[in-house]
C-alpha cells in the first residue's frame, strides 16, 4: 500500500519526520526536512500568488502568542474543547467521543454531550485502548485545546498559542480598515503556525499539535458587495451537498460554479467564487481531481453563525481528509470583538447622497413620572423612548401604554401622551456604521503537502526495473533541477557540471548537485524526491569543436534531449513555465537512454 | 528626528504596530501590516537565496514548541535567565542589571552576580522607574526567559517555546547527517519564530518577546574542512576588534576579509567567510555601509565554548544595534545532545586508508584480585585497564601500582604484573567517530527590517514641497510597482490601467492599484512605502493612432519616461534586475513632470 511506502520515503528522503527523535519523540510535532520544507514553502508561495497577489489582497503577519482577552471574545476560551476520558489504571488520555464512535453506531458523539457519552462508555463496556482497563464510571471532561503560557514575569498575564491564524487578522481590523481607507470589500491573508493541544494526535501531517494554516478573511458589505463570479463561472467542480450525503448512495453533483450558485446549491456567491478559485488552484499545484471533492457541512456540523460551509476534501490512503474550509461567517467575528474590545470594528458606509430621515423621540417630563411611578420612573422613560423608535403611531392617542420589568417584576403603565413630550425630528444622515461580514477560505498547508505527496506517488518500469517517483508539478517540487557529471574521474566533466550548477543557482533556480554513485542511482534519487529535470554533463558534451552541451532528462518519461549549455537556463525556464518536454525535444537532439540505471 | 517620524510612518502606512491594540496592547508583540509583512518576506527570501540556495545549503522547518529534555541538554533550562527585581509597591518587574547600569558606571552588571547587584541597588538608592519606590532590600532573582507550556492532557509533558531556531536543527542532527550522506561539511538553515519572555520589552522591533530568526548551522570537520575564502577575500569590511574597543578612541579597522583572516584579526576562516558573505548581502538588501560594522565580542561577552564571535551592528537612531551574530561554537552543541540524547551526534570519518594501530589491554585474573582486594577488586581491574591505555610502559616492571577511590576512600594498590595479563594487540581501524564543529551565523530579521527602514528613510524637495520617501532597494520593497489611471472620469484610462495591473500581476509582480485622490498624492503614498516605480495611464497614452503607452516614474529621482504598454513587463523586469533608470530613459521618451503634486 502506498501509504506506508510513502511514509518510509518521506522520512528517508527528508520530507518530514516526527520531531525530537533523539529524545523519544514528541507526539503531534513534525519537522520538515530539506525536501519537505522546500515543497511546503513552494506550496505556500503558490497560495500567496493566487489568494493574495492575484486577488489584490493584503497579507499580514501577527504574533502566534495572544492574550486571554482575545480568546474570551472569540469564544475559544469557553468553547474550544474536546471530550477527554483518562484511564484510571495507566493514565492514558483518550478522546471520549472517538471511543464511542468506534464502538457504536453513533456518528457525532460530541454533539450528544458529556453525560450521554459517559453512559455510552458504560453501556458498551468500552475499555482503555492502551491497557484494556474498563472506562465505565470514569468522568468525561471538556479539555481546552489551546496551549497556555504566561506572558511576562511577576503578576503575569495569561496568554495562549493561537488556535487559528484568523484571530490575528480579526483583532487588528480597526487598523486594517484604515489601510483599506475604510472601503469594502477587502481581503486580508495570513500564512503561519497555529496550535491545538490535541488529546490524541494522529500520525503523519493529518492531526498535529503545531501546524501551518493559510487563511483569507474577505471583509464585505453583505448588502452591496458581489464577487467577480464571471471569472470562475465555468470552472467544473465535484460537489457533495448535504442532500447527496443524506441519500448516502455515493453520487456527487458534478456541475460548474456558475450553475451551482444560480441553482442555490452553493448558498453564498462569495463562497462559490472562492470554491472556483480553489478548484483551479488545487489543479495547478497537483491535486488529482479524481480524488478531490467539495463537501457541504451538514446542519449539525456548522457553527450557529455560519450560513454556508463547504470543505475541500482529498482522498489519502482511502480516507477523505479535510484540507480546507470555506465559510460564510456573517458578522460574528467582528461583532464579538466590537463588543469585547475598546476599538470600533465597523466601517462607516457613506450614502451616495445624504439621506433625510424622520426620527421620533420623546423627552419625558420626569417631574410627573417621578412622583407617579417611583422607582419605575426611569424604566418608564426608557420604555417610552424605545416605543417611539419602534412604533411612533402609538403616540397618536391621548395615553400610551408601556411595559417595564421582566418576569415577576413585569408591570404595565399608562402615561399621558403629553407627559412623554413626543416629537418627530428631521435628521440628515451621511451614512451608517456597518459591521462587515466575513467570508473565510481556510487552508491546512500540512494536509495539502500530505495530499500532494499521496497523489504524486507513482511506480512504473524503467529499463526493466521498478521505479518509484513523485510526479510533483515543477512549481512545488523541492528542487527545480539536479546537475550531475556523468563520471567524476574526468576533470572536464566535474568542472563544467560545477559551473552549470553555479550558473543555474545564480539564475535563481534551486539546484541539487550530486556526484555520488552510478548515474542511474542518481536519477532514481531525484525521481524519489520529485525533481522534474536532471542535467547530466557527459563526454559528448565537452569533446569536439562545437559548443558545450548537456543532456536534460524529464522525470516522468525518463526521456532525454541534448541542449547547448548556452541555452540551458532558457530551456529550463520554459519547461518550468509549462512548455511540454515533447516541444523542447522537437527542436533539440534526442538522446538514447543507454546509460546504466542501477 | 527620523526615529519618531519613522515610527509614525510605520504605523500609519502598515509596516508594523503593537499587537492587540483593541485590548490595550501586549508589550513585546508586534504585528507586521501589509507593507511590513511584504518587506519582511522579501528580506527573508533574499536571505534564503544567499545563505541557503547560493551556498548549496539545506533549509528545514522544525516546530516552535519543544520538550523540556532538549533544553536540559542545551543549557537553556538552567542558564537562560535575566536578573529580575520586582517593585514591592506597584508590582512592576525590572531588569535589575539594567537599573544598575543606568545608575552607575558598571557596564556589565549581569556578570557580577545577583548578590553584588542587590548591594549596588541598595548603595545607590535605586528606585522603581514606574512608581519611585526604593528597591533596596528587594531580592534580585534569576528569571528564565523561556515561555513554558504543557504538551498534552493528563500527566502532561513540560514544553517550551524555542528561544532560538538553532535547537530545532541541532536536535535533528542524527537525521540531517543521513541526508548529507554522512559527509562534512554541510549547512542547515532555518527561518522562523523564536521567543524570549523579556522582563522589559523595548519599543519597535528591537527587543520583542516573539521575533523571527534566520539561522545557519554550518557543520564542519575542524581538522580538514576549509571555507571557499577566495570568493570573499576582497570584500571590504569595517571591523571593530576587541583591541580597538579597549582603546575606546572610536577608530575602526578598515580591511578586507582576506587580510583580516591572514592577519589573525578574525580568528576563524569560517567566521571570516560568512562575515564576507554577510557584508555583500547587507549591501545588496540596502543597509547603509556607513552605518554598519562588525564588532568582535569581548572576552567576557563570549560563551565559554565560543572561540571567536562577531556581531553585525547597524546604527539606528544614534544607537548601535546587534542585527546578527557569527560564532565559532566548536563541538559544544552536538556533544551536549550526544551526551543527553539517545542517538549519535557524530559522523564516521573514514580514513583514506585503514590504519593499523597498537592497542594495549589487560585481562585481570579476578580469582586473584577478588580475595586480595575484596570490595575494591572491580575498581582495581578498571584502574588497570585505564592505566594500560594511558601508560602501557607501566606494565614493564614486575609489579604495577594503581590508585582507586576518591577523597577519604582513596587507596593505592600494588598488583603483580602477571595477574593483570597485559598484552598489546594490533587493530585495523577504518575511521573514527567525530563530533562536528559548528559555525553559526544567526540573523535577527525584525531588527534588520528596522535597520532597512531607518537607512531608507529620506526627505527631499520635489516641486517645491518637502517629500518623505523610503529608498528601499527593489528586491525588498513591499510592492514592485504601482499602477494609476491619471483621472477616473475617463473609462479608457481606468480600463487600460486595470488591464495593465492585471497583466503585471500575472507576470508575478506585486502591484498596488490606486485611483483615489490627485496623482501627486498617489505618488506620495507610494513614495512613503518605498514602491520603486509608478506606472500612470494618461490620455496621451491612449489617444492617437500609435501603440498604447504609459509613463513610468522612478521613486528616488521622480523622473518619468514614456514606455509602450507592450514592453512594460520587460522594462520593469530590467529595472528590478538592476538596470539604471537613466539607461531605460535613454531609449524612451522622457516626460516633463508637470503633473500637480499635492
Amino acid at each position: 500500500m502506498a501509504g506506508e511506502a510513502l511514509t518510509e520515503l518521506a522520512v528517508r528522503r527528508g520530507f518530514f519526520f516526527g520531531a525530537n527523535g533523539a529524545y523519544g519523540g514528541t507526539a503531534g510535532f513534525y519537522t520538515f526536512g530539506p525536501q519537505g520544507a522546500a515543497l511546503k514553502r513552494n506550496l505556500e508561495e503558490a497560495w500567496r500568488d493566487r489568494f493574495t497577489r492575484q486577488e489584490g489582497n493584503r497579507e499580514i503577519e501577527a504574533p502566534t502568542v495572544m492574550p486571554e482577552a482575545v480568546f474570551e471574545a472569540s469564544g475559544h476560551l469557553d468553547g474550544f474543547d474536546d471530550m477527554l476520558v483518562a484511564c484510571p489504571e495507566c493514565g492514558a488520555s483518550h478522546r471520549a467521543d472517538h471511543l464511542v464512535e468506534d464502538a457504536t453506531d453513533v456518528e457525532d458523539a460530541e454533539a450528544m454531550g458529556a453525560d450521554a457519552v459517559e453512559t455510552l462508555i458504560a453501556d458498551h463496556d468500552i475499555t482503555c485502548p492502551a491497557c484494556g482497563t474498563p472506562l465505565a464510571g470514569e468522568p468525561v471532561e471538556d479539555f481546552n485545546l489551546m496551549f497556555a503560557t504566561d506572558i511576562g514575569p511577576g503578576d503575569s498575564q495569561p496568554g495562549y498559542l493561537r488556535p487559528e491564524t484568523a484571530q490575528g487578522i480579526f483583532v487588528e481590523f480597526p487598523r486594517l480598515k484604515e489601510y483599506a481607507r475604510g472601503t469594502l470589500p477587502f481581503g486580508i491573508t495570513q500564512i503561519g503556525p497555529a496550535y491545538r493541544n490535541e488529546i490524541s494526535p494522529r500520525g503523519g501531517l493529518l492531526r498535529l499539535r503545531e501546524f501551518t494554516q493559510a487563511e483569507l478573511e474577505q471583509f464585505i458589505d453583505p448588502e452591496t458587495d458581489e464577487p467577480p463570479l464571471d471569472r470562475v463561472e465555468d470552472v467544473a467542480v465535484r460537489l457533495y451537498p448535504a442532500a447527496e450525503q443524506a441519500a448516502d448512495d455515493g453520487t456527487y453533483h458534478e456541475t460548474t460554479i456558475g450553475e451551482a450558485v444560480t441553482d442555490g446549491v452553493i448558498g453564498s456567491p462569495w463562497v462559490g467564487y472562492y470554491l472556483g478559485v480553489a478548484q483551479e488552484w488545487y489543479e495547478r499545484v497537483g491535486v488529482d481531481v479524481d480524488r478531490f471533492r467539495f463537501r457541504q457541512h451538514l446542519a449539525g456540523e456548522r457553527a450557529h453563525y455560519a450560513a454556508d460551509c463547504w470543505d475541500a476534501e482529498s482522498e489519502v490512503d482511502g480516507d477523505w481528509v479535510e484540507i480546507a474550509g470555506f465559510a460564510y461567517r456573517g458578522d460574528y467575528d467582528l461583532s464579538k470583538h466590537d463588543a469585547y474590545g475598546d476599538d470600533s470594528f465597523t466601517v462607516f458606509k457613506r450614502y451616495d447622497e445624504p439621506q433625510t430621515v424622520e426620527r421620533a423621540t420623546v423627552d419625558p417630563d420626569m417631574s410627573v413620572l417621578g412622583p407617579e411611578f417611583g422607582s419605575d420612573a426611569a424604566a418608564v422613560a426608557d420604555a417610552l423612548e424605545s416605543l417611539a423608535e419602534r412604533d411612533p403611531d402609538a403616540f397618536a392617542a391621548e395615553t400610551v401604554t408601556v411595559e417595564v420589568g421582566e418576569g415577576p417584576d413585569a408591570a404595565s403603565h399608562e402615561v399621558d401622551t403629553e407627559v412623554a413630550n413626543f416629537s418627530v425630528e428631521t435628521v440628515t444622515e451621511t451614512g451608517e456604521h456597518l459591521t462587515p461580514h466575513v467570508v473565510e477560505p481556510s487552508f491546512g498547508i500540512g494536509r495539502t503537502v500530505q495530499t500532494l505527496l499521496a497523489h504524486a506517488y507513482e511506480t512504473d518500469e524503467v529499463d526493466g526495473e521498478t521505479r518509484t517517483y513523485l510526479g510533483l508539478v515543477p512549481e512545488v517540487a523541492p528542487r527545480d533541477v539536479a546537475v550531475f557529471p556523468l563520471v567524476t574521474n574526468d576533470d572536464r566533466l566535474t568542472a563544467l557540471a560545477t559551473r552549470v550548477a553555479d550558473d543555474l543557482r545564480a539564475a535563481g533556480l534551486s539546484v541539487a548537485y550530486d556526484e555520488s554513485g552510478s548515474i542511474g542511482r542518481r536519477y532514481r534519487r531525484q525521481d524519489e524526491v520529485g525533481t522534474p529535470f536532471c542535467v547530466t554533463v557527459d563526454r559528448d558534451g565537452v569533446e569536439g569543436s562545437g559548443a558545450e552541451t548537456v543532456t536534460v532528462r524529464e522525470r516522468d518519461s525518463a526521456a532525454q534531449v541534448r541542449v547547448p549549455v548556452d541555452g540551458l537556463v532558457e530551456t529550463l525556464r520554459s519547461l518550468h513555465a509549462g512548455e511540454s518536454f515533447a516541444a523542447v525535444a522537437s527542436y533539440h537532439e534526442s538522446v538514447e537512454t543507454d546509460v546504466e540505471t542501477t
